[in-house]
This record gives structure tokens, C-alpha cells and sequence, in this order.
């Protein structure tokens, strides 16, 4: 594998990003969506914050009002026996998460070579609604025509479904509903009709039995999806057989839909993988890889708010080049640029 | 509550369904969707199998083989302290499914009075593809114009998920797709078109957060959904406190859709409720049952294969009266008439 990280990684950290209220702190930047909009590359970025404090014998998590219309913090006592606090990313108790322990929204930056990046002091895109309440997550950016798609994980106690907006400037979005219900996550629609249908991958997380695998959905408009097919699951061992989803928004390539993905193995580890898609029915899987195209190595990637984890939400193909922008550790932004070749090859 | 149970209840028993297969035997015909069809009253039955077997110490499974050609039977060891066999209904391991113990089709009865019913001898629709490994279970019928539309849980190794199919005649049958990933089950379309739309209640079930819940979605074809909203949710205690879903489809009164739905609490006794949702916004709930309107208490709804549940996908408004069939300890179908009174009173 001929990965270049960029030298500038991680090219957006905490330090970058104004906390969006001044008793907050910014705990992570990270898996943002991808758009090239006019002579610019923009990320969308999802934005984790918690409120500031000051003691270490408390948690104090952030949430949305039942109206929408203020965060409300809670506190929880970090000596409470009742709660499990070994995950950085949620509370526990009985096996079950009670809270997140932040609440993300989504932010814009701005970049003329890609590498570089200005990011906006205010959020794009905050939770504003009751199946909001514990944040939006993990943005992925479909360019059709004029109008850019966001899909996101839309949190709440309610559990996590997903979210769609829309934007023509990445300064005014609008709300288009839940398009998934819970719980189902990482949903990237595909950037051209095929057979005059869209397509989204999607990654249904199914509690009475059943794994967190891949599965492909079509739509007539992009607000209403059905014909749910499952499209690939677990691998028997490796990196990606404890669970999976898709990453970037899938490339078009001569060989297929280029689908980069992420999977983890059982201790939480974080790769990224490819799939190849058949370019008139994405739901017929070409190959896929056997080994990951990108793993957690560099330092960025393996410490952090929780780390060893690379997760890209969306790609950029430059002549025959995928440059991949990567959340680390859950908490920077990274860019890798890993030649066609070389994805191909670890595919079966 | 003046509930009148049928003087002829069960009034379809385990005795009165041939079962596949001679080397299989039905464990319980129940949770049927309902349909008024020319001069006939159709119930659609669940019919769950299981292999013949003479051997206390193992349990037979069906599953359907990976082409959707033939019917696969697995043996487990009752006496491997791995396996947990203590739910009727299927096998765990460290807490997770493994199988279900029985396979599930639909099968046609039909009558002239509502109340004597004559089964088919086959199956109306059988598991055919691999997504409906483990059986299709709980249908719901919905008369729009000529056609009936059926939804039921289409159960494998994948999850559950809500499939869709069709019919004209309850002789021929068409298959739709999966028209809501998994987790989902007790799913019921609406019978009219309100404001354009078709809608649907649905009962997600997430995993990492969220409880079984009630929701509701849109489509413009019935194939796609969309703008999933939640609807209601458990009680803070007693008899809908611990999982909830959509029971029957809703019926239109003069005070609202009055949607007869499912609760169960935490000792999985499952009671029959109703909620009246607004005429021209169901995704608005106008009251809810405080008090079950139907719990098990006849014998055949406490003691079965399942014992304590009374569960209606399907119910006929006759005048006044809702006639409502439901199944009984997941064994038996049985049939009650309730004054639309005395539902009125159980709503706050």
C-alpha cells in the first residue's frame, strides 16, 4: 500500500474549532462529509462538545430540551457505582446506554487546496428537534445537480435514525425529516440515479438477532426508501468482523461504485475497507476487501478521545487518486491519498 | 368492559390446521390478519411449524436453505449447558437468538359468519428467500380499492424486517420487498390515503439506546417510506410499560383512527390497548388506553405455547362493535366483540 498521509495531519484539531457557546468545550473534530462546491472543497464536520468542568468527580453531558430550543445540562456523579463510565463516548448502567457524553453538531470549513482549512465560528447545522436531543453525527454529503444531500445520525433517547437536509451554498440547509427509522446509521446516497432510482447504502443495527451490517435501499425521491436488500455482513475473523457501515459517499469508477467502508473487529478497532459495486445494480457486490485499506497507525489515529479508530464519511477521486478525509480518534480531521491501484489490490 | 369473547373460542385450534409437510407438526395458528372479501370474512393465519421429533433431549429446527428452495432442519442438544431453551420460542446463546424454534407461514381460513372458519390446506404465502429464512410472521391486511396489501415480519439471520406483499383474490399473491429494515415489526398501512400520503404505524427496535416503540411513516407508492416520526411510547409502569406495537390496523371512527395496539411489561404478559389518532394528522395521538382493553385471562389466553398474551393484528367494526381476532398464547386464534364504548373509556 503507497498511502500518503497528509504532512499537515491532523489538518483540523480541537484548537481549530470555537466551542458554539462559551461554557462548552470542543472534545472532537471529526468524520466529516465531503463536497466540492465551486472553486472550493468543503468539509462538513461533526462537532462533539461537552460543558466545561471543572471537577473529576463529575460528568457533565449535554442534551437538547424537549422544545428544541436550549441545551440543558445534566450532572452525573462519576462515583456513582450505578453507572459505568469505561466508554469515553457514553454512560451506562445495566449493560444499557443512559447518555452520551457529548452532543455533536455540524460545522463547515472551508478549504481552497484541500489541505488547508477555515472553520466557520458558528454551527451549520445544530440539533433542533426532540429526535435530535442527543446530538447529529457523522454527516455524509451527496452532490446532485445544484443541491448537495446531507444524510446524519440523528441521536435521541428515542434511539439513532437518520436525518436528511439539503443545501445549495452550505450556508442556508434545509430539513428534509428522518429518512431511516432506529436504529440505522451510516446512509450515504449514492451521487447518480441508476435505472432511474436513487440508492443509499445504510447499516441497520437490529437487537433481537441479526449483526451491524450493510444493506442497500432505493428511493423514487430521496425522502421515501424501500426494496431494503442486504448487501454484505461480517467477515468470520478479522478487521471488520464485530461490525461495519459504509464511510465515503461511493466513487464511480470504471470498475464499479468504489464504496469505502469502515469495520471493526471485537476490540473496538476502526479500519477502513472498499467494496466494488456493480455500476447498474449496486446491489450486486463485486469484490471487497480482504485486508483494510487504511488502519489506525499514526499517533493521531491511535490516541484520542477514543482511539485507534479511522472512520472516513466521505472521498474525493483526483485523476487516479482517492484522497480520503478520515475522523482519528475520534477527536481530528486527517486526509490520506492512497492510488486506485492500491485499493483494488486488497480486494478479492 | 362489556367484552364478549366468542362463545366458540379458540375458534381456530392447532387441530384444525394441516400442517406443510407430514414430517412437520403446527405449534400454534395464530396473530391473523383480517379481511372482509366479497361475501367472506378471510382471516390470513400464522401458522409456526416445527419438525416432528420423538426426542426429549434435542429440538428440531426449521430454517429455509440459502436458495429459498427447500426447508433445512437443524438438531440442537437440549442437554448443552451452552444453549438456553427456556423461552419457547427460540434458542440463546450468552443472551443473543440463534434460531428460532419454529418456521412461519401464512395460510388462508375463511367463513361466512366470522366465527366458523374453514383453513386451507397449504400455505398462501411461504418463506422464499433468504431474508425470510426464519419465517414470515404476523400479517396485517389493509383493503385499498381492490387490493389487499399485506405486511409481516420477514424474520432471518439478518433481523426482521417489514415485508410487503399483494393480493386481489387470496388465491394468487405478489411479493413487494422489504419495506422497512431491520429491526422492525408490527407493521400496519393505513386504509385511506390522508392527504395524499399512505401511511403506516411501525415498531422499531433499536439496540444501543431506545426502547419498542410505536412510530409512524409516510409513502406516495406504499413500497417507499419516509419523514418516520415517533409516535408513543412505553408507560412509565404497568401492563404497556416494557414493549408496545401496532396491533390491528387502524379503523376509522367519527372520533378518530382508533388503532387497537399491543403492551407487554416486563413479565411479557401481552394486553390489547387503543389509541385515537387525529383523522387528518395520525401522527398525532388524541388519547391512549390507561387500562388494557382486553387482557389474557380466558384460559386459552393463559396457558399455550406462549401462555398470558393476547395479540390482534386485525379487527371488524360492525355498527358499534369492534369484532376483534387475535391470537391467543401463540396458540390458538380467538375472536371478541367490544362496544366502541367501552374502548372510548378506557382512553384518558
Amino acid at each position: 500500500m503507497n498511502i500518503k498521509r497528509s504532512a499537515q495531519n491532523p489538518v483540523i484539531r480541537i484548537e481549530d474549532v470555537a466551542p458554539s457557546r462559551p461554557d462548552f468545550r470542543v472534545l472532537g473534530v471529526f468524520n466529516a462529509g465531503v463536497a466540492q462546491f465551486r472553486d472550493e472543497i468543503i468539509l462538513l464536520l461533526r462537532i462533539a462538545e461537552a460543558p466545561l468542568s471543572d471537577r473529576a468527580d463529575e460528568v457533565l453531558v449535554p442534551r437538547l430540551n424537549e422544545a428544541g430550543t436550549d441545551v440543558l445540562v445534566e450532572r452525573y456523579d462519576k462515583t456513582d457505582p450505578g453507572y459505568d463510565f469505561s466508554d469515553s463516548r457514553f454512560i451506562a448502567r445495566d449493560g444499557q446506554t443512559v447518555m452520551l457524553t457529548s452532543l455533536s453538531h455540524l460545522r463547515v470549513a472551508r478549504s481552497k487546496d484541500g489541505i488547508h482549512f477555515d472553520v466557520e465560528p458558528q454551527p451549520a447545522l445544530f440539533p433542533e428537534h426532540a429526535l435530535e436531543a442527543w446530538g447529529i453525527e457523522d454527516p455524509r454529503v451527496t452532490q446532485i445537480g445544484d443541491i448537495y444531500y446531507i444524510t446524519y445520525s440523528s441521536a435521541s433517547a428515542r434511539g439513532v435514525g437518520a436525518g436528511l437536509a439539503e443545501t445549495r451554498d452550505f450556508r442556508t440547509f434545509k430539513r428534509r425529516g428522518l429518512m431511516l427509522a432506529p436504529e440505522n446509521k451510516d446512509v450515504m446516497i449514492f451521487p447518480d440515479k441508476i435505472n432511474g432510482k436513487y440508492y443509499a447504502l445504510h447499516r441497520p443495527v437490529p437487537k433481537s438477532f441479526g449483526s451491524p451490517e450493510m444493506w442497500i435501499a432505493e428511493s423514487p425521491d430521496l425522502d421515501h426508501w424501500g426494496n431494503h436488500r442486504f448487501l454484505m455482513g461480517l467477515s468470520e475473523q478479522g478487521w471488520d468482523s464485530a461490525r461495519m457501515g459504509g464511510g465515503a459517499v461511493p466513487i464511480r469508477t470504471e470498475r464499479g461504485w468504489l464504496a469505502l467502508y469502515h469495520g471493526a473487529d471485537s476490540k473496538h478497532r476502526y479500519c477502513m475497507g472498499a467494496v466494488l459495486l456493480d455500476l447498474d445494480n449496486p446491489a450486486k457486490v463485486i469484490a471487497r476487501s480482504r485486508v483494510p485499506v487504511l488502519e489506525p497507525e499514526a499517533a493521531y489515529e491511535v490516541n484520542g478521545f477514543f482511539g485507534k479508530v479511522v472512520f472516513s464519511c466521505g472521498a474525493l477521486l483526483l485523476d487516479q487518486t482517492v484522497r480520503m478525509y478520515y475522523g482519528a480518534a475520534d477527536e481530528v480531521m486527517a486526509v490520506a491519498d492512497i492510488p486506485l491501484e492500491d485499493i483494488y489490490n486488497t480486494l478479492l
